[in-house]
């Protein structure tokens, strides 16, 4: 099967799980499922669930039980783009072309929204079929961890918003990104990891591959952010610059930014040298991360 | 020991093992370690740890270990404050008689505070000492079901914003009461029940003990907007009026709904019969919850 039609089948199946897992839009308070499947439903890549399931092939073989496992950081990643669009933090009022959930629904209801996405993320992994409790407490300290505050995803979005007019120091730029997205890239392989049961060395070389294609994406974001137009990406576009935001075009420039992309997809590739085959989607899907245009 | 030293004592350990739990204010970013502390350490009287603590004692006698998984849920009901009283909910500038969050820190940093919070809860679960990964499952399910929008927290919350207005019927009363503040409380006797190791009988008598008590409380918070002054309450008095809320004094008149208080603080007594002097602090505790002036 060819990568674009693995891709389509792949996103299918997550987001027919994702309706599973949501509450549907009759069941009361109606709004709230409402606002919260509306995002979870705006046409993502579910580039999280497809780390998380490639990882669990490469340990375990094709791993059909991982699908809700690979949903929660869906849910993760999508609580915190609703959060991330509201008036008092990026202000944004598109997202994948479409109008953010507090332009939709009103803030009270997209911080609720949120709030109810991060509640489900970690219900669902405690309520996983086919694993042991051991597993699913690894993967709820995992994903809690990736998302927290000491070096996860909040933490970073913090450190985001300080740094806004701060001089642009590659420390800074890199504590930063390995926080505000690397954390949950690296946690979506981990829990794919944890899942299929890997040893202590499939789980490092997994660990270091999400490493690798964390920051790639960021950096990836980056430029997208100076070099595409806002109806391309679906979102507004130019805001780093606008908000003096520390990227990584403000600290190396756009060329030296994209030579160094490639070098962590290269990094990523490497670290999946272990697995061979079985790691075939896992490269692709960290070509595509280095090579999308959105 | 006196009810009131046990208290003081018993608030004391709760709040030494918040201050272990939370990243102090020192930790980068050290702005969110600051807002999340400034709002955990802001005078609550940690009633659903200390329900927490003394489910766990009723079942399985002194029960050091139970402590953090009692912050837990104090980590929630903190959460959960921030959020609500943000601009685009409540509105509130005051809470326990201080600024409320984002009064403090701005509304960006009290949204990801809380959001913080409400992570961490579940990180504290899954890293619980001393028990098995079984009973940390267990926590975890019954907490994020008791906080998620199905009959949970964020779901009451929900209803009560839409039923402003709405005419205040007897059923769409308790059905957001018991959702808003009346499953958190469970959960709080419901985790001590397993953290101690209750049997099906104990878990079940606990149960319909913090299901009582989640009712009284409410009742109570209800009857005191009403007749208390802000000062007394430490925040806005007679909102819920001004609102349209739909309150027990509204469906049921004021002298009627304390009679109901009262009622409900006796079957959460009764509940509590099987257990014989092990449960005295619970109910001492129902007491507090129904006897409470602010």
């Amino acid at each position: 099967m060819d990568f674009r039609q693995y891709l389509a089948g792949q996103q299918k199946r997550v987001d027919a799980e994702l309706d599973r897992l949501v509450p549907p839009e009759t069941a009361p308070p109606e709004t709230i499922h409402r606002a919260m499947r509306y995002s979870l439903f705006a046409g993502g890549k579910r580039i999280r669930p497809l780390l998380c399931l490639e990882a669990a092939r490469c340990v375990a073989g094709p791993a059909e039980g991982a699908v809700a496992a690979a949903c929660s950081l869906e849910l993760i990643h999508t609580y915190s783009l609703i959060h991330d669009d509201l008036p008092a933090l990026d202000n944004d009022d598109y997202r994948r072309g479409k109008l953010t959930c507090h332009k939709m629904f009103g803030e009270a209801m997209a911080i609720l929204a949120g709030d109810a996405l991060l509640t489900l993320a970690f219900r669902v992994l405690a309520t996983l079929d086919g694993v042991s409790d051991q597993a699913r407490v690894r993967m709820i300290a995992e994903l809690s961890e990736a998302s927290g505050t000491a070096g996860g995803m909040i933490g970073g979005q913090v450190a985001d918003l300080e740094g806004e007019g701060r001089p642009p120091t590659a420390a800074l730029l890199e504590s930063i990104h390995r926080a505000k997205t690397g954390a949950l890239l690296r946690a979506s392989v981990r829990l794919g990891a944890i899942h299929g049961g890997a040893d202590a060395g499939q789980y490092q070389a997994l660990s270091a591959y999400g490493e690798h294609i964390g920051l790639a994406f960021q950096i990836v974001d980056d430029v997208l952010d100076v070099e595409q137009s806002s109806e391309a990406l679906g979102k507004t576009a130019g805001k780093d610059a606008q908000q003096r935001k520390i990227t990584f075009p403000a600290v190396y420039g756009l060329a030296e930014s994209k030579r160094m992309a490639r070098q962590e997809w290269e990094k990523a590739g490497q670290a999946l040298d272990g697995f061979g085959e079985r790691a075939q989607r896992l490269r692709e899907l960290a070509e595509l991360i280095v090579s999308r245009t959105a």
